[in-house]
């Protein structure tokens, strides 16, 4: 059984999510059916990381086994034809020993979230970043990110219905960017870590949002890492500017 | 009659283009509308270029007239209200003097063109690139691109429908950009001139694409505005690649 590893973009508002759901169609329902329409088998499709609905793709993993001996350049063209207008396209294909697991494997995965920090309503990025009015302070919230790089109990930043065993994570880094947008600014975080608690970065997003407008001071953040409890820190930052940037193996 | 000064963003594929048409919305039909519904009045808005269908905008200008004497930002949030999902926004509002026009007034005109060089069919920027397959050559492109720049007469690259008197333009400048892409790269121009002939910038990047695949010599570029025939030059390029930058006065 040939082991294939695809490498994704999508778009997350055309999705209820990377996870199978009951409505709306999922990316991984999307794919196992491109699979099906082209190879004739009913594969399961396993993802590196677990996106929420909304939540956008530049460089999601998944790998899947086919019977079939298939040269991977075909497996991206072929399926990017079933794929066509779905909202999801195969970036690169690649044979992967078969215990290759694109989740269990990953040593690190890397989001970017996408402020654009104007009064005007967005148009061209409706669907691709997080609308702020209120002018935010990027060195303050630099700052703020700078307290939770590092190994800590992320319990205060993780949805009440995450199921991972451990809230304990490793931030690898934390970058906050700023570019001039024609009118505004682009804030743009790059967080790293080997895995995420759920809904982890869209919790810190909010809550750094809330230092940047001066409401939240960055001296506080240690404290909330502290108090271990999810009603201390700011409301989960929307799903639209959320990008699943990169897996590392 | 205070006269203003708007900024304004677009999604060019809202649109059938700046200018009314009898078919689907201009942006100028659009703007008109919600300046109605806002001040009831029947203003006339002039816009300083005259994008086509499918051409974004990230910084058009265009003014008109009131009666009513407003504030601004009023008039901004405004029109924002009454312009929402209408695919154009209001970035900023400026009182003007009477004999300030966005067209004849405007002294520089930058567009943007944006170019996504990769395999797999684009999903995040469908809208918002044109989608090339052949790796493109940055460095012949902006050889190409050198030629451009200067007083030239632009036959070959306008529209066969172009009513502009003059074919001579003056390019002061013609970048081209390279920024890697997750898979792939981008290949942004930025181009500006005091004004421009009818889908010249779209001509101009259609032939610097023939460049970037070697399917056309630098040194032909020369040759090209020599002939003065829009047919030895290569297709138009798409529009949804294209944005209207910035507008000097």
């Amino acid at each position: 059984m040939p082991r294939y590893k695809v490498i994704l973009e999508y778009e997350g508002n055309r999705f209820s999510g990377w996870q199978r759901q009951r409505k709306q169609a999922s990316v991984q329902e999307t794919l196992e059916k491109a699979i099906k329409e082209m190879f004739a088998e009913e594969v399961l499709v396993e993802g590196a990381g677990r996106t929420d609905a909304g939540v956008h793709a530049l460089g999601q993993v998944a790998h899947f086994d086919l019977s079939q001996d298939v040269p991977p350049y075909r497996v991206s063209d072929g399926l990017n034809h079933f794929l066509r207008e779905s909202g999801v396209v195969v970036l690169h294909t690649q044979g992967v020993p078969p215990d290759f697991h694109a989740r269990f494997s990953a040593t690190g995965r890397e989001y970017e979230y996408r402020i654009l920090n104007r009064r005007a309503p967005l148009v061209i990025e409706a669907n691709q970043a997080w609308h702020v009015i209120p002018p935010l302070n990027i060195t303050k919230m630099q700052e703020a990110a700078n307290h939770l790089v590092g190994h800590h109990d992320f319990t205060s930043f993780r949805s009440a219905h995450c199921q991972a065993p451990s809230p304990i994570r490793t931030l690898d880094k934390f970058d906050i960017i700023h570019k001039p947008a024609f009118v505004g600014d682009y804030i743009i975080a790059h967080v790293a870590s080997r895995a995420f608690l759920h809904n982890q970065v869209r919790i810190m997003m909010g809550t750094l949002k809330l230092v940047g407008e001066g409401r939240l001071s960055v001296e506080s953040i240690p404290d909330l890492l502290q108090t271990r409890d999810r009603r201390t820190t700011g409301p989960t930052a929307p799903p639209q500017g959320l990008y699943l940037k990169s897996i590392a193996y």
